[in-house]
């Protein structure tokens, strides 16, 4: 098909797909005449999974750009697909860094602590960690006692989870189905516990608040 | 204390601090001369706050802004504090959202299967959910069955445990706690699913290949 069949088959503009191909995210269509390329299936699929991922995903141009590469060369090694999707994932968390990246003793305390195996060339996930306790305590919050131990069991029971599905037939397969269900995961999870606690708040303090209408077409009752 | 003072003890640089006072996010001294100001403690805690507010918590100028004014001015009953929590964080998802945001079929449904009291008035919860939705969808990222109420399991228990822990007793302290805890656990709770995936992988998958180093310095040590 045309650009312009592209355009409207995926709902995606001509400029906005010609910005694509300039950063590279979208591979380049078979040339059929001077001004004039073919693009296919693949081109289809591949506009859907950038959209997801500047979107929902919440990715920079580069980090998607990032992904995209690493899914184009999917790594050797079953659990070195892991490490790959996540480091793909984290140009953001790179950048703000910097040469800090190496320091994160509570994070080291809190692995030790819960016994997890963690490639010791992986500063970048522990970063992320110690980034989040440090962002904790430097905003006076201390969570209650046992918190971050129950988060981490939250986490880990999901995790158990989800890598029995990772599809293993092929590294590719594979490898887009754990960056995916890594980044498309992380805003339904999150919004999913906004929910939650919407859900428990409204029953558990049902006394404060008028109760939500069942209706769906009434005034805010948050007051 | 001075503005050199505070820039001393919190550790942000003059110009900085100067630079959040003029967007509204720190509130000006006392004035003590025509160009000289004092601070106290209280302008010690914002500062800090403000810092994990846009750094961990990584948010915009705007939505710190919005986060800050609504921890300024609690609402009235307890249940109504987490909606106004959630919104102030919503910023970037109203702005990508626009118009569509009323539309939520594939939320409407989940909640519906889930059972959960979802205030009828709040879209921005639901369109959160629903563009994380979409999003696996446009994707061509099928979730296992049964995934996406597993994740909902997971959160409505953690909510519980989390709801428990609000202090009732002011309802700025209240305040506080949600908007604190929602967004600077978000990063902590992303953290640890990643370092989960990675402990379980090493476990299910180490009999397969050596991965690569992401860092691409030490040889890994997974075995």
């Amino acid at each position: 098909m045309r650009i312009s069949e592209l355009a409207a088959e995926s709902g995606v503009p001509v400029a906005t797909i010609k910005f694509y191909l300039r950063s590279g995210l979208l591979p380049e269509g078979r040339q059929t005449a001077p001004r004039q390329a073919e693009y296919g299936a693949d081109h289809l699929s591949r506009l859907r999974l950038i959209r997801a991922l500047l979107g929902p995903g919440g990715l920079s141009i580069a980090a998607a750009g990032e992904v995209l590469k690493q899914l184009d060369q999917p790594p050797g090694s079953t659990h070195g697909l892991l490490g790959a999707a996540h480091h793909a994932l984290d140009t953001g968390v790179r950048a703000r860094a910097g040469q800090s990246m190496t320091e994160h003793p509570r994070a080291d305390a809190m692995l030790a602590s819960l016994g997890w195996n963690i490639d010791p060339a992986d500063h970048l996930s522990r970063y992320r960690l110690e980034e989040a306790l440090a962002g904790l305590e430097a905003a006076g919050f201390v969570p209650p006692p046992g918190f971050p131990e129950m988060y981490a069991s939250a986490m880990r029971e999901l995790a158990v989870r989800e890598l029995e599905q990772v599809p293993l037939g092929s590294s590719s397969e594979a490898m887009r189905y754990v960056v995916l269900g890594t980044i498309l995961t992380e805003p339904l999870l999150l919004a999913l516990r906004r929910l939650a606690q919407q859900d428990v708040s409204a029953k558990n303090f049902a006394d404060t608040a008028p109760p939500p209408s069942p209706a769906g077409e009434t005034v805010p009752k948050h007051s």
